[in-house]
Protein backbone atom coordinates (compact mmCIF):
# COMPACT_ATOMS: atom_id res chain seq x y z
CA UNK A 1 0.00 0.00 0.00
CA UNK A 2 1.38 3.25 -0.78
CA UNK A 3 1.70 6.17 1.33
CA UNK A 4 0.46 9.49 0.09
CA UNK A 5 2.82 12.55 0.85
CA UNK A 6 2.39 13.66 3.98
CA UNK A 7 2.67 17.89 4.25
CA UNK A 8 4.38 19.85 7.07
CA UNK A 9 2.09 19.21 10.03
CA UNK A 10 -1.05 17.04 10.32
CA UNK A 11 -3.27 17.11 13.59
CA UNK A 12 -6.10 14.53 13.75
CA UNK A 13 -8.55 14.54 17.07
CA UNK A 14 -9.48 11.99 18.62
CA UNK A 15 -12.97 12.36 19.77
CA UNK A 16 -13.01 10.81 23.41
CA UNK A 17 -14.30 7.30 23.72
CA UNK A 18 -13.80 6.83 20.14
CA UNK A 19 -10.16 5.99 18.19
CA UNK A 20 -8.50 6.92 15.23
CA UNK A 21 -5.45 5.74 12.84
CA UNK A 22 -3.48 8.12 10.66
CA UNK A 23 0.54 7.35 9.09
CA UNK A 24 3.71 8.32 9.61
CA UNK A 25 6.67 7.39 7.52
CA UNK A 26 10.18 6.86 8.81
CA UNK A 27 11.90 9.13 10.37
CA UNK A 28 8.97 11.43 10.88
CA UNK A 29 7.95 12.46 14.18
CA UNK A 30 4.60 12.69 16.11
CA UNK A 31 3.00 13.55 19.05
CA UNK A 32 0.43 12.35 21.08
CA UNK A 33 -1.20 15.36 23.22
CA UNK A 34 -3.48 14.69 26.21
CA UNK A 35 -5.67 18.01 25.42
CA UNK A 36 -7.38 18.51 28.71
CA UNK A 37 -5.34 15.86 31.29
CA UNK A 38 -6.39 12.79 32.99
CA UNK A 39 -7.43 10.96 29.68
CA UNK A 40 -5.67 7.54 28.83
CA UNK A 41 -4.85 6.66 25.53
CA UNK A 42 -4.41 3.14 24.64
CA UNK A 43 -2.22 3.75 21.89
CA UNK A 44 -0.38 0.77 18.56
CA UNK A 45 1.80 1.34 15.90
CA UNK A 46 2.06 -0.91 13.37
CA UNK A 47 4.37 -1.76 9.88
CA UNK A 48 2.13 -0.42 7.27
CA UNK A 49 3.56 -3.04 5.09
CA UNK A 50 2.34 -6.45 7.54
CA UNK A 51 0.05 -5.67 9.93
CA UNK A 52 1.03 -8.68 12.05
CA UNK A 53 4.03 -6.99 13.00
CA UNK A 54 3.91 -4.11 15.42
CA UNK A 55 5.32 -2.34 18.57
CA UNK A 56 4.89 -4.91 21.39
CA UNK A 57 5.60 -4.15 24.56
CA UNK A 58 6.64 -7.30 25.99
CA UNK A 59 9.14 -7.55 23.57
CA UNK A 60 10.28 -3.65 24.59
CA UNK A 61 10.66 -4.64 28.06
CA UNK A 62 13.39 -6.84 27.24
CA UNK A 63 15.22 -4.37 25.17
CA UNK A 64 14.81 -1.24 27.38
CA UNK A 65 14.93 -3.53 30.60
CA UNK A 66 12.19 -1.27 32.05
CA UNK A 67 8.13 -1.32 31.96
CA UNK A 68 8.62 2.29 31.83
CA UNK A 69 10.10 3.57 28.84
CA UNK A 70 12.14 6.70 29.08
CA UNK A 71 13.43 9.99 26.65
CA UNK A 72 16.03 8.41 24.19
CA UNK A 73 14.81 4.57 24.78
CA UNK A 74 14.28 2.44 21.32
CA UNK A 75 10.96 0.57 21.57
CA UNK A 76 10.73 -2.68 19.21
CA UNK A 77 8.60 -4.85 17.43
CA UNK A 78 7.24 -8.28 18.27
CA UNK A 79 10.37 -9.16 15.81
CA UNK A 80 12.08 -7.06 17.68
CA UNK A 81 13.46 -4.44 15.27
CA UNK A 82 13.15 -0.79 16.10
CA UNK A 83 9.49 0.58 15.15
CA UNK A 84 9.73 3.69 17.82
CA UNK A 85 12.36 6.15 19.33
CA UNK A 86 10.66 8.43 22.36
CA UNK A 87 11.90 11.97 22.24
CA UNK A 88 10.41 13.74 24.65
CA UNK A 89 7.50 12.87 27.17
CA UNK A 90 6.03 15.58 29.61
CA UNK A 91 4.32 13.34 32.15
CA UNK A 92 7.15 10.54 32.04
CA UNK A 93 4.84 7.47 33.56
CA UNK A 94 2.55 5.79 31.72
CA UNK A 95 1.15 1.93 31.34
CA UNK A 96 2.48 -0.43 29.22
CA UNK A 97 0.87 -3.66 31.31
CA UNK A 98 -2.98 -3.47 31.30
CA UNK A 99 -4.45 -4.94 27.61
CA UNK A 100 -7.46 -2.71 25.57
CA UNK A 101 -10.85 -2.84 27.45
CA UNK A 102 -13.33 -4.50 25.39
CA UNK A 103 -16.73 -5.71 25.49
CA UNK A 104 -16.36 -8.33 28.32
CA UNK A 105 -14.52 -5.83 30.18
CA UNK A 106 -17.80 -3.42 30.82
CA UNK A 107 -20.20 -6.79 30.84
CA UNK A 108 -17.88 -8.85 33.31
CA UNK A 109 -17.10 -6.77 35.77
CA UNK A 110 -19.51 -3.77 36.04
CA UNK A 111 -22.23 -5.63 34.23
CA UNK A 112 -22.89 -2.96 31.43
CA UNK A 113 -23.20 -3.65 28.22
CA UNK A 114 -22.80 -2.57 24.86
CA UNK A 115 -20.13 0.58 26.30
CA UNK A 116 -17.82 1.86 23.88
CA UNK A 117 -14.35 0.34 24.26
CA UNK A 118 -10.82 0.26 22.64
CA UNK A 119 -11.04 -3.06 20.89
CA UNK A 120 -14.05 -1.99 19.22
CA UNK A 121 -12.16 1.74 18.72
CA UNK A 122 -9.08 -0.61 17.26
CA UNK A 123 -11.15 -2.21 14.68
CA UNK A 124 -13.22 1.17 13.53
CA UNK A 125 -9.65 3.06 13.47
CA UNK A 126 -8.97 -0.04 11.03
CA UNK A 127 -11.76 -0.50 8.90
CA UNK A 128 -9.91 0.59 5.74
CA UNK A 129 -7.64 -1.91 6.16
CA UNK A 130 -6.75 -5.57 6.01
CA UNK A 131 -6.98 -6.08 9.19
CA UNK A 132 -9.33 -9.18 9.17
CA UNK A 133 -9.76 -11.20 12.11
CA UNK A 134 -6.49 -10.79 13.81
CA UNK A 135 -6.36 -10.76 17.72
CA UNK A 136 -5.89 -6.88 19.08
CA UNK A 137 -1.71 -6.22 20.16
CA UNK A 138 -0.95 -5.16 23.52
CA UNK A 139 -1.10 -1.69 23.53
CA UNK A 140 0.82 1.35 25.30
CA UNK A 141 -1.39 2.79 27.11
CA UNK A 142 -0.53 6.52 27.46
CA UNK A 143 -1.15 9.01 30.09
CA UNK A 144 -2.27 6.05 32.23
CA UNK A 145 -0.80 5.64 35.57
CA UNK A 146 -0.35 2.28 36.60
CA UNK A 147 2.14 1.01 39.41
CA UNK A 148 3.36 -2.39 40.09
CA UNK A 149 4.38 -2.87 44.11
CA UNK A 150 8.00 -4.96 45.17
CA UNK A 151 5.10 -7.97 45.76
CA UNK A 152 3.63 -7.73 42.16
CA UNK A 153 0.55 -6.26 43.09
CA UNK A 154 -0.52 -4.00 39.86
CA UNK A 155 -2.39 -0.80 41.15
CA UNK A 156 -4.04 1.40 38.73
CA UNK A 157 -3.90 4.91 40.29
CA UNK A 158 -5.49 8.21 39.10
CA UNK A 159 -4.27 9.52 35.77
CA UNK A 160 -1.49 12.76 36.42
CA UNK A 161 -0.87 14.33 33.00
CA UNK A 162 -2.27 17.76 32.74
CA UNK A 163 -3.90 19.97 30.00
CA UNK A 164 -1.91 20.31 27.08
CA UNK A 165 0.64 17.31 28.11
CA UNK A 166 2.27 15.22 25.24
CA UNK A 167 4.81 12.71 24.11
CA UNK A 168 6.88 12.76 21.56
CA UNK A 169 7.79 10.04 19.21
CA UNK A 170 10.19 9.23 16.00
CA UNK A 171 8.99 6.71 13.63
CA UNK A 172 11.73 4.28 12.75
CA UNK A 173 9.70 2.28 10.31
CA UNK A 174 6.34 3.94 8.16
CA UNK A 175 3.65 2.58 10.36
CA UNK A 176 -0.09 3.02 11.28
CA UNK A 177 -1.16 4.98 14.30
CA UNK A 178 -3.82 3.83 16.37
CA UNK A 179 -4.85 5.76 19.60
CA UNK A 180 -8.00 5.28 21.16
CA UNK A 181 -9.53 7.73 23.64
CA UNK A 182 -10.23 5.21 26.11
CA UNK A 183 -13.91 5.02 27.31
CA UNK A 184 -13.19 3.88 30.68
CA UNK A 185 -15.43 5.39 32.88
CA UNK A 186 -16.49 3.36 35.72
CA UNK A 187 -12.59 3.23 37.21
CA UNK A 188 -9.87 5.58 38.15
CA UNK A 189 -8.60 5.36 34.52
CA UNK A 190 -10.95 7.78 33.08
CA UNK A 191 -9.59 10.66 35.64
CA UNK A 192 -12.52 13.16 35.58
CA UNK A 193 -14.30 12.47 32.33
CA UNK A 194 -13.27 11.07 29.11
CA UNK A 195 -12.25 13.50 27.11
CA UNK A 196 -10.24 14.11 23.25
CA UNK A 197 -6.72 13.53 22.38
CA UNK A 198 -4.97 14.86 19.52
CA UNK A 199 -2.08 13.37 17.20
CA UNK A 200 0.30 15.40 15.27
CA UNK A 201 2.58 14.24 12.69
CA UNK A 202 5.29 16.43 11.63
CA UNK A 203 8.94 16.14 9.80
CA UNK A 204 10.66 17.26 13.06
CA UNK A 205 10.05 18.10 16.21
CA UNK A 206 10.01 21.81 16.18
CA UNK A 207 7.51 21.24 13.92
CA UNK A 208 4.90 19.83 16.18
CA UNK A 209 5.57 22.21 18.71
CA UNK A 210 5.70 25.28 16.44
CA UNK A 211 1.82 24.14 15.90
CA UNK A 212 0.85 23.48 19.23
CA UNK A 213 2.01 26.89 20.44
CA UNK B 1 -11.57 -32.25 18.09
CA UNK B 2 -12.44 -35.23 20.50
CA UNK B 3 -10.63 -35.50 23.95
CA UNK B 4 -9.48 -39.27 24.32
CA UNK B 5 -10.03 -40.68 27.56
CA UNK B 6 -7.42 -39.99 30.24
CA UNK B 7 -5.99 -42.65 32.27
CA UNK B 8 -5.34 -41.81 36.21
CA UNK B 9 -2.49 -40.12 35.78
CA UNK B 10 -0.46 -39.07 32.31
CA UNK B 11 4.10 -37.79 32.94
CA UNK B 12 5.82 -36.12 30.28
CA UNK B 13 9.13 -34.88 30.09
CA UNK B 14 9.91 -32.17 28.66
CA UNK B 15 13.80 -32.33 27.64
CA UNK B 16 16.12 -29.14 28.41
CA UNK B 17 15.52 -26.79 25.52
CA UNK B 18 12.33 -28.82 23.71
CA UNK B 19 8.87 -28.14 23.93
CA UNK B 20 6.22 -30.51 24.31
CA UNK B 21 2.49 -30.36 24.29
CA UNK B 22 -0.46 -32.62 26.01
CA UNK B 23 -4.53 -32.07 26.79
CA UNK B 24 -6.12 -31.70 29.91
CA UNK B 25 -9.84 -31.92 30.63
CA UNK B 26 -11.41 -29.59 32.53
CA UNK B 27 -11.80 -30.28 36.20
CA UNK B 28 -8.24 -32.22 35.90
CA UNK B 29 -5.12 -30.81 37.41
CA UNK B 30 -2.32 -30.35 36.11
CA UNK B 31 1.85 -30.05 37.32
CA UNK B 32 4.83 -28.42 36.36
CA UNK B 33 7.74 -29.86 38.00
CA UNK B 34 11.31 -28.39 37.33
CA UNK B 35 13.13 -31.66 38.07
CA UNK B 36 16.63 -30.35 38.52
CA UNK B 37 15.95 -27.17 39.82
CA UNK B 38 16.26 -23.47 38.32
CA UNK B 39 14.81 -24.36 34.61
CA UNK B 40 12.88 -21.67 32.94
CA UNK B 41 9.73 -23.41 31.35
CA UNK B 42 7.88 -21.47 28.80
CA UNK B 43 4.24 -22.38 29.43
CA UNK B 44 1.01 -21.87 27.47
CA UNK B 45 -2.61 -23.00 27.81
CA UNK B 46 -5.13 -23.03 24.99
CA UNK B 47 -8.85 -23.27 24.50
CA UNK B 48 -8.57 -26.76 22.72
CA UNK B 49 -11.55 -26.05 20.78
CA UNK B 50 -10.53 -23.06 19.64
CA UNK B 51 -6.42 -21.90 19.34
CA UNK B 52 -7.13 -18.37 18.90
CA UNK B 53 -8.86 -18.65 22.58
CA UNK B 54 -5.65 -18.69 24.87
CA UNK B 55 -4.30 -17.61 28.43
CA UNK B 56 -3.26 -14.41 28.80
CA UNK B 57 -0.93 -12.58 31.43
CA UNK B 58 -2.07 -9.34 30.49
CA UNK B 59 -5.56 -10.08 30.67
CA UNK B 60 -4.98 -12.26 33.73
CA UNK B 61 -2.66 -9.02 35.86
CA UNK B 62 -6.01 -7.13 35.49
CA UNK B 63 -8.55 -9.49 37.61
CA UNK B 64 -6.25 -10.71 39.57
CA UNK B 65 -4.28 -7.10 40.37
CA UNK B 66 -1.32 -8.16 40.37
CA UNK B 67 1.65 -9.78 38.04
CA UNK B 68 2.90 -12.45 40.54
CA UNK B 69 -0.05 -14.86 40.59
CA UNK B 70 -1.11 -16.43 44.10
CA UNK B 71 -2.36 -19.88 44.65
CA UNK B 72 -5.99 -19.15 44.90
CA UNK B 73 -5.97 -17.20 41.92
CA UNK B 74 -7.99 -17.68 38.44
CA UNK B 75 -6.15 -17.34 35.01
CA UNK B 76 -8.23 -15.92 32.33
CA UNK B 77 -7.91 -15.76 28.86
CA UNK B 78 -7.64 -13.33 25.93
CA UNK B 79 -11.58 -13.16 26.49
CA UNK B 80 -11.43 -12.81 30.52
CA UNK B 81 -12.81 -16.33 30.39
CA UNK B 82 -11.22 -18.53 33.40
CA UNK B 83 -8.98 -21.18 31.93
CA UNK B 84 -7.10 -21.94 34.89
CA UNK B 85 -7.03 -22.35 38.68
CA UNK B 86 -3.97 -22.26 40.95
CA UNK B 87 -3.70 -24.50 43.04
CA UNK B 88 -0.43 -24.91 44.58
CA UNK B 89 3.17 -23.27 44.28
CA UNK B 90 6.49 -24.79 45.61
CA UNK B 91 8.45 -21.31 44.27
CA UNK B 92 5.81 -18.69 44.80
CA UNK B 93 7.29 -16.17 42.47
CA UNK B 94 8.06 -16.51 38.41
CA UNK B 95 7.22 -14.22 35.61
CA UNK B 96 4.49 -13.12 33.07
CA UNK B 97 6.49 -10.45 31.58
CA UNK B 98 8.96 -11.41 29.61
CA UNK B 99 7.80 -12.99 25.18
CA UNK B 100 9.47 -16.34 24.71
CA UNK B 101 12.85 -16.16 23.12
CA UNK B 102 13.05 -16.56 19.36
CA UNK B 103 15.47 -16.57 16.38
CA UNK B 104 16.07 -12.89 16.58
CA UNK B 105 16.36 -12.83 20.55
CA UNK B 106 19.49 -15.08 19.75
CA UNK B 107 20.58 -13.66 16.86
CA UNK B 108 20.54 -9.71 17.77
CA UNK B 109 21.28 -9.63 21.64
CA UNK B 110 24.08 -12.62 21.22
CA UNK B 111 24.99 -12.79 17.42
CA UNK B 112 24.12 -16.67 18.01
CA UNK B 113 22.36 -18.09 14.76
CA UNK B 114 20.26 -21.14 14.79
CA UNK B 115 19.79 -21.39 18.64
CA UNK B 116 16.92 -22.97 19.85
CA UNK B 117 14.07 -20.76 20.89
CA UNK B 118 11.13 -20.85 22.65
CA UNK B 119 8.50 -19.98 19.88
CA UNK B 120 10.08 -22.82 17.96
CA UNK B 121 10.01 -25.23 20.25
CA UNK B 122 6.13 -23.86 20.42
CA UNK B 123 5.84 -24.75 17.03
CA UNK B 124 7.02 -27.89 17.30
CA UNK B 125 5.02 -28.92 19.69
CA UNK B 126 1.76 -27.85 17.73
CA UNK B 127 2.58 -29.26 14.59
CA UNK B 128 0.35 -32.19 14.66
CA UNK B 129 -2.37 -29.24 15.32
CA UNK B 130 -3.89 -26.39 13.23
CA UNK B 131 -1.62 -23.58 14.31
CA UNK B 132 -0.84 -22.46 11.31
CA UNK B 133 0.81 -19.05 10.96
CA UNK B 134 -0.66 -17.53 14.21
CA UNK B 135 1.29 -15.39 16.31
CA UNK B 136 2.94 -16.79 19.39
CA UNK B 137 0.84 -15.83 22.42
CA UNK B 138 2.51 -14.24 25.55
CA UNK B 139 3.77 -16.71 27.75
CA UNK B 140 3.46 -17.58 31.58
CA UNK B 141 7.27 -18.21 32.36
CA UNK B 142 7.10 -20.43 35.19
CA UNK B 143 10.22 -20.79 37.10
CA UNK B 144 11.75 -17.64 36.13
CA UNK B 145 12.67 -15.22 38.35
CA UNK B 146 12.32 -11.35 37.06
CA UNK B 147 11.91 -8.36 39.23
CA UNK B 148 9.95 -5.25 38.44
CA UNK B 149 11.07 -2.01 40.60
CA UNK B 150 9.33 1.25 41.96
CA UNK B 151 10.44 3.12 39.27
CA UNK B 152 10.04 0.28 36.17
CA UNK B 153 13.22 -1.27 35.90
CA UNK B 154 12.54 -5.17 34.64
CA UNK B 155 15.47 -6.87 36.18
CA UNK B 156 16.09 -10.95 35.31
CA UNK B 157 17.49 -12.56 37.97
CA UNK B 158 18.87 -16.08 38.77
CA UNK B 159 16.61 -18.79 38.86
CA UNK B 160 15.28 -19.54 42.67
CA UNK B 161 13.87 -22.90 42.05
CA UNK B 162 15.10 -26.28 43.59
CA UNK B 163 15.03 -29.75 42.39
CA UNK B 164 11.74 -31.05 42.54
CA UNK B 165 9.58 -27.89 42.12
CA UNK B 166 6.04 -27.83 41.37
CA UNK B 167 3.08 -26.03 40.14
CA UNK B 168 -0.24 -27.12 40.66
CA UNK B 169 -3.11 -25.50 37.93
CA UNK B 170 -6.73 -26.74 37.67
CA UNK B 171 -8.29 -26.82 34.28
CA UNK B 172 -11.03 -24.78 33.78
CA UNK B 173 -11.90 -25.37 30.24
CA UNK B 174 -10.65 -28.17 28.00
CA UNK B 175 -7.34 -27.00 27.43
CA UNK B 176 -3.93 -27.96 25.25
CA UNK B 177 -0.58 -27.35 27.31
CA UNK B 178 2.56 -26.54 26.17
CA UNK B 179 5.77 -26.02 27.85
CA UNK B 180 9.19 -25.46 26.48
CA UNK B 181 12.42 -26.05 28.79
CA UNK B 182 13.84 -22.86 27.74
CA UNK B 183 17.27 -23.03 25.86
CA UNK B 184 18.31 -19.95 26.89
CA UNK B 185 21.82 -20.02 28.00
CA UNK B 186 23.22 -16.74 27.32
CA UNK B 187 21.87 -14.99 30.19
CA UNK B 188 20.91 -15.74 34.05
CA UNK B 189 17.29 -17.16 32.73
CA UNK B 190 19.15 -20.40 32.44
CA UNK B 191 20.73 -20.70 35.97
CA UNK B 192 23.36 -23.34 35.65
CA UNK B 193 22.49 -25.51 32.75
CA UNK B 194 19.18 -26.26 30.67
CA UNK B 195 17.46 -29.26 32.03
CA UNK B 196 14.62 -31.21 31.62
CA UNK B 197 10.40 -30.07 33.17
CA UNK B 198 7.61 -32.66 33.45
CA UNK B 199 4.26 -32.05 33.28
CA UNK B 200 2.05 -34.89 34.84
CA UNK B 201 -1.73 -34.49 34.61
CA UNK B 202 -4.28 -36.14 36.78
CA UNK B 203 -7.68 -36.28 37.77
CA UNK B 204 -6.71 -34.77 41.50
CA UNK B 205 -3.96 -32.78 42.97
CA UNK B 206 -3.66 -36.16 45.27
CA UNK B 207 -3.22 -38.16 42.35
CA UNK B 208 0.02 -35.75 41.34
CA UNK B 209 1.11 -36.15 44.40
CA UNK B 210 1.24 -39.45 44.93
CA UNK B 211 3.04 -40.64 41.34
CA UNK B 212 5.75 -37.71 42.35
CA UNK B 213 6.22 -39.32 45.68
Amino acid sequence: MGLSPIPDCIRVTVPGGFGKSIVANRGQYFAVVDLYGGQCGDFWSLDINDLDHFLSPMHTWIHTQTIQPKVGDELVTNRREPILTLIADDVGWHDMLAPACDRQRYERYYGVADHRNCCDNFREAMSERDWGNRLIPQPFNLFMNTFVEPDGKMIIRDPISKAGDKIIFRAEMDIVIVVSACPMDLNPVGGEGITDLEIVVANSPEAILNNLS
